[in-house]
């Protein structure tokens, strides 16, 4: 065992939602989102409570599109970029629902979607819901500077996605629902990089161990799938992670690949640098595009690899290296 | 479903281990812990380093009582109370095996114990481990003011064990291990506590949730465990959860209840003001004493229930409230 987990029952995905930001509504995937919000404060007094409520947001367009209320997920995973995962833990204020707290990094959209479809086909919920966020104003100051610092970026940073995103796991569904078929946890990789404003360096061996032990423990090649998608390589970490394959695993993934944080914005237009990040850019690209394409028949398997830097500012100013781990499942397209 | 979970197989707790530091090894319990690092520093360059260190030892002594490899476990559910989980992410570079990063606050222990025993119950592992830790230097500097500051604290407060705990789930088992038989998540509750320096009484009305909703779905009472085992709710949060379970659930648990934050230090000696705290606290005491009482059938059936404040320093500082939760697993003694 171990590796690649087979899930028995192949849990449905009986609803998504995903909630937007401004900068992300402006981009290429704009008509894609259940919900967009202009307004980067929400409405509320703190960034803090901004991304909370994108998270219930999220939340409450996943149950709208399920058909299910509020009190029908068993069981919610969440987690975010802020410390002690604050918009979740006070986003499940607003929820009657038991919660598991996780910390994946960017990662979070797979690794809670791994534990919400292991809980339903384990029968241990009936529904259970997979939940995510990340807040560019909240994220950047926590991470690197004030935002009225004004910092200049260097090419190599990526650009924070204001949004959330939600998957409704259930044990029973639509024919067109997508399914979820195989899980697999990633494994910590640090090859030594320290830049906090390289990120897509930092998670490309993740993605690549990852997406390399999928492959070997399935026995498939790239051309088994229509699309292996990674959350927020970007532009410097996506073809990082094609050399280290044909390095390490002597594969060809670019025929097949693409990543989030290369979909979500116009880097020619919208001053992204390297591309899109945050546990949001992955959710909401999922949640957005992939999972509509999956419900048509547009798509009919998809591996969905998000990655995580396990980036923490008091271990790097303290001089260490950055961990990366890239969690993933694989979802088939339902029956249109 | 949704509340208490039954676990089908009962997975065995195949081996734990504990590590604690100089002012635990001080206390009461100082003859129960595998290992003693009387260095607050373990001979690292940071405390944040020496954490990561007290969480590799606790696994490996957990590994070392259950006579297994390094690489036998599947699947590694860890997590603590450092920002970004950096104790448990730097620890896993150590390790070359699957890792799920997990936030409960100081609920840790019993959130990463439960994922686990369902990872080995739902068969996706045959060995899969849990591990927590806290240390006193880290997440004082972290959550409330610089250690040199010399700052005075109130009675209210909590001292943060310096410690880690390990618990190791297998689908095989000795006759004598302790096992796992039901299990509960915990839901968030806020009662409005704003005081960063009163976390037992941010935690009672989530501990108070979780017991009084065991108790009910399972139909049993006080009198059928041996003991009820809080995580850390101290001297004020103790009183206030047997109020509470009082005036919620008309039960009375005194009689059997006993909260970590409470045993682990001496009180009128050790200058610890309102007890314990920290996902260290009842990591080491439930596998420094606990799990052996279990394996030698002084205890037949515990209640465990780590709390855990979702404290935020940005939150309190912006006013809010702090957030509790409350994890909970009925363990059963072995038969000697």
């Amino acid at each position: 065992m171990a590796g690649v987990i087979q899930l028995k029952t192949r849990p449905y995905i009986r609803g998504f939602g995903s909630v937007a930001g401004k900068k992300e509504h402006e981009g290429p995937l704009r008509d894609t989102f259940d919900i967009i919000k202009t307004d980067v404060s929400l409405g509320q007094d703190s960034w803090e409570d901004a991304e909370s409520l994108l998270q219930q947001n999220a939340l409450r367009a996943a149950l709208q599109r399920a058909g299910l209320r509020e009190s029908d997920p068993e069981l919610i995973f969440a987690g975010d970029l802020l410390n002690q995962c604050t918009a979740a833990g006070y986003a499940m204020r607003g929820f009657d629902v038991p919660f598991a707290g996780v910390y994946g990094a960017c990662s979070t959209m797979a690794l809670s979607g791994i534990l919400a479809s292991l809980a339903v086909d384990g029968g241990y919920a009936n529904v259970a819901a997979a939940v995510t966020s990340s807040h560019f104003c909240s994220a950047e100051r926590q991470f690197r500077k004030p935002l009225e610092y004004g910092g200049q970026r260097p090419q190599t940073a990526q650009w924070t996605a204001t949004g959330a995103g939600c998957l409704l796991f259930g044990n029973e569904g639509k024919p067109t629902d997508p399914r979820a078929v195989q899980v697999i946890f990633g494994k910590v990789r640090d090859l030594g990089v320290t830049d906090e404003n390289n990120m897509g360096a930092a998670m490309a061996p993740a993605a690549c161990d990852t997406i390399g032990r999928f492959l070997q423990e399935t026995r498939t090649s790239p051309e088994d799938y229509d699309l292996i998608l990674t959350g927020d390589l970007g532009a410097v970490g996506t073809p990082l992670l094609y050399e280290l394959m044909r390095r390490e695993y002597g594969v060809e993934l670019s025929a097949v690949h693409k990543d989030c944080g290369l979909l979500l914005y116009d880097r020619g237009r919208q001053d992204v640098h390297a591309g899109g990040s945050g546990c949001g850019c992955s959710a909401i690209v999922l949640c957005g595009s992939i999972l509509p394409a999956l419900c048509t028949g547009k798509l009919r398997r998809v591996l969905f690899v998000a990655t995580g830097a396990l980036l923490s500012p008091t271990r790097v100013l303290q001089g260490e290296s950055i961990p990366g781990i890239a969690h993933g499942i694989l979802l088939t397209g339902g029956q249109p």
